[in-house]
This record gives structure tokens, sequence and C-alpha cells, in this order.
């Protein structure tokens, strides 16, 4: 059957809908002692689902050639996209084929990320805080622990 | 864009993709007494989103061309599929466009109690029985409260 057959390779339109339903475009800012800013951000794309769906997540990975099929709790499994180059092929491929769902808006949000890592101005204070600021207006909306912390405080005095 | 644009059709493949991920096929049997075997089947077809997609379950509906898009929970809205001969559409559209999930399981359980409605067989003890371990196979096998009633186990040792 088609889901366990390994070789056959998948509809693009079936790929976007399918992450317009479970895929995750998001962006985490870590404390990060041993980078300069003290802080690093890391992108990702993620494709979620039970253990019993492991093939489709094999597949994907072969579709977009690109990331890790790891553990995400307990019997959910992942699909995990980090590197930078491959991140910005995935993005290319959702905005070429549209995404249906509001998920647009965060894919629209993570590309500007992604343009401002591309320039390396997640190493600056200043580009930290830009790069916060939208990861703010995406993923529901939390708001980055960077932009609660007393060091970003103390820079945001200074500017 | 094209999620508010409700002119604009979805591409059938795109709608598989979607419904692998965030579609249900399911099926309850509830106590009904005004029903001659005293029980209910109700097949349904769902795809639950946050009201923010409210659009994307509006161009589902028409893609259908069926069912109604109804509160679900909270702040999640659904499309829901209930008429017989809708659900035996749907049902055709993903057997032809082959689902890629362990989801497709699922379905072809779901399209043989829809068989056997289309029968009437869910209006006998026999077939209600037939149709509640047809159940209990799909929707994360749970035991349908069917197969656990008193009258059940009576009408079971009449046999």
């Amino acid at each position: 059957m088609a889901a366990d057959n390994q070789q056959e390779r998948l509809d693009p339109k079936w790929v976007v809908g399918f992450v317009d339903g479970e895929g995750c475009f998001h962006v985490s800012i870590n404390k990060q002692p041993r980078m300069t800013t003290g802080w690093q951000v890391l992108p990702e794309f993620r494709v979620v689902q039970h253990s019993r769906d492991r093939a489709i997540l094999n597949k994907l990975q072969k579709f977009f050639n690109a990331g890790a099929v790891v553990v995400n709790h307990d019997t959910r499994l992942e699909l995990r996209i980090r590197r930078l180059e491959d991140l910005r092929k995935v993005v290319g491929l959702f905005q070429e084929q549209q995404l249906q769902t509001k998920k647009r808006n965060d894919l629209e949000i993570f590309s500007e990320i992604l343009s401002l890592m591309e320039l390396r101005r997640h190493l600056t204070a200043e580009g930290l805080t830009e790069i916060a600021r939208l990861c703010w207006k995406m993923n529901r909306k939390v708001k980055p622990r960077y932009l609660e912390s007393s060091e970003t405080v103390r820079q945001k005095s200074h500017t």
C-alpha cells in the first residue's frame, strides 16, 4: 500500500495540504552563554505524527531531502529541519505552492527571520530584538523570553 | 489572498493532504430509545480548525458540496458531514485519491460501515453488533458502549 512504499514520491500538492494541517514553522530564542550575544536563535520546521505514521515522516524527509526523523514526545515522532539552507528551500516551496490556512502568515514571518539570519543579524543585540519581535507575531503570539530578560531591557535602554 | 477568497476552488490533492492530517472519520453508536433497536448509528466526517481558519472550512464545504460548518468546542469550528449519500461521495474521493497515512485504515472500515447502513443492517441487532465490532477497530480502538451494554449481552446470549 502507498504509505508503506518508501519508493513512491509524494505529490507536492498533497505535501502542501498535509503541512497546512500538520506542519509547524517555529523559532525559539534560547539562553546560550557560549554565544557572543548570550542567546541562540533556533528556527525549525516540524511535522509531528504518531509513531504509527513513521512511514509518512520518512517520505516527507525524502521529499524535502532534508532534516531528521526524531522522537518528539512519548509515542510521537517528528520530522525536524533546522539547517538554514534547507529551511530556505522548504520556505521557497511553500511560498510557490501557496498554503491555504493562516499558517501562511507564520510562513511569511519565518521567512523574514531567515533573511535576517542569512544577513547574520541574529549575532547583534539589535538584530536579536528585531527577530524576537517578529517571533512574537507568530507561533500563537507568545512573548519570547528574550524580550522579558533584564539583559534585553538594559540593551534597549542604551539605544 | 487565497485563503480569504471564497471563489477559488481547492486542489483535490491539497484536500487529500489536508484531510490526511486534519480529517476524522468517526462512527458513534448512541442510546436512542425512539429507535427500534434502542441505538442510533451516527457516522460522520469532520475537519476541525481554530475559528481563525473558518475560511478554509467554508472552502472545504464548498469543495465537497456537503455538510455544515458548526462550533466544535470553545474557539474551534468543524466542517461536519453526516448525510449518508454525502459521506459515500467523500469516501469515494479519498479511495480514488489515496490517503497516505494510517487514516486510510479508518477510511476502509468507515466505508464498510456505510455499506452495512446502506443495506439497512444497522436497524437489526445482528447488524448493530457487526457495526460496533468494526467501530472498535477504528478511532483509536475504543470499545463502543453498545458492546458493553447489558442489552447487547442479552441479545448475544440469544444467538
